[in-house]
């Protein structure tokens, strides 16, 4: 039975996520059944981090075993004709081994948040990024973002409802870019916490709009407490853009 | 009766152009509308280039004519909260002379067309680019864009509905540059003829697929032919960027 591995680019906007849901618009259920419509075979597509209501993927990953063997590139073809115009493309399949696991293999996960700071809004970017009026000051909210490099207790960072059995995480990176109106926002960690970066992003604006000193964002996490935390920015900023994989350990067929 | 200009950032994905058309959503229907839900006029709104259906614009520059007087700032908020989730944005406004007309005061139109190069379709570009599976020479498309830089007959590259008195148009420039999957073509002239970027672009797609020499766009322009020239561009991947007017005949107000 090949396993496969899917890089997966998606429109958030009207999806409930990634997770399958009875009765509601889910990522999982747009790749399951374009899966069976080609195949005939009710699969189960195993993602690497899901993600909430409204969040964007430039390259979710995923894996899944088919009964049947297909070259990779007629592959993604055939799953992009079932997916068309539903938001949903794969970018990307390669034939793994069985080892290979989307979720537990990953060496690293890259979140993208990106704010539109501007007086006003734009039509263009609207559930595509977090509109904020007042200018940020993005010097220091790169100086409060360095307090959350490293391995700390992200309790502060962490929605109530998650199910990691410990909130111990390494945060590797945090890099601050003004280009224009934009301000992007890149994360990098081994895994995250259930709104961990949604959390970090809200409690980092407060510091560009001057109502928390880059100071704070130390105290906060040191509080361990969720409610010393900025408020959870909203889904439709944040972009799921890759996972890295040690290649030693997941060897593609491809590549053997 | 103050005299109002407008630069409008539209999504033009769900409007049937700017243009209002009785029983269709229309760009210009809806900046009309958050007027009368503001002040109680009907108000005539009249657009520096009218958009087809599906293109989108950056800095759409619209004039209007209203009873009563407002300050810019909050002329342009008031309108937003009315324009609110309807995919249009009034970015600026400003007070001009009564001889400023947004069509006939401008010195030159601006226009982006936005191309996707990659195997794969993009699931946030779908109806924001044109996706072209082949790869395209960009050093072949500058040198056929070449031929129709200056003042020519540009019957070849004019939509047959187009209404314009001339088919004598001078095109200003034409840049090409990639970055990353996408190709940006920007367009520089003080008119153009109805589709003529469209068609301009799919003229220069030919060349960047191999399938014109960059040699036979000068001969389509000769021809002064429309069959001589190549498929009109999808709407979606072009954007009204935007509008040059002489600030010496037409000072704004403000700036008086």
């Amino acid at each position: 039975m090949p396993r496969y591995k899917l890089t997966i680019e998606y429109d958030g906007t009207a999806f409930h996520g990634w997770q399958r849901q009875a009765g509601l618009p889910t990522v999982q259920e747009e790749v399951e059944q374009a899966i069976e419509k080609l195949s005939g075979q009710h699969a189960h597509v195993q993602c690497s981090g899901r993600t909430d209501a409204g969040v964007h993927a430039y390259g979710q990953v995923a894996h899944v075993d088919l009964t049947q063997s297909y070259p990779c590139f007629a592959l993604r073809n055939a799953l992009n004709f079932f997916l068309r115009h539903k938001k949903v493309v794969i970018k990307n399949v390669e034939e793994v081994d069985a080892s290979f696991n989307a979720r537990f293999s990953s060496q690293s996960r890259h979140y993208l948040y990106k704010i539109f700071n501007c007086e006003t809004p734009s039509a263009l970017e609207e559930y595509r990024a977090w509109h904020i009026i007042k200018p940020l000051d993005i010097e220091a909210m790169r100086q409060g973002a360095r307090y959350l490099i490293g391995t700390h207790d992200f309790t502060t960072f962490r929605a109530s409802a998650c199910q990691s059995h410990s909130p111990i995480k390494t945060l590797d990176k945090i890099d601050i870019e003004k280009s224009g109106e934009f301000i992007y926002l890149s994360f990098k960690s081994r895994s995250f916490l259930h709104n961990q970066v949604r959390i970090m992003v809200g409690t980092l604006k407060l510091v560009g709009a001057g109502k928390w000193t880059p100071q704070h964002v130390k105290e906060a996490l040191e509080a361990k407490d969720r409610k010393a935390g900025g408020p959870t920015a909203p889904p439709y900023g944040l972009y799921f853009v890759g996972v890295t994989y040690d290649k030693t350990l997941n060897n593609t067929k491809e590549e053997e």
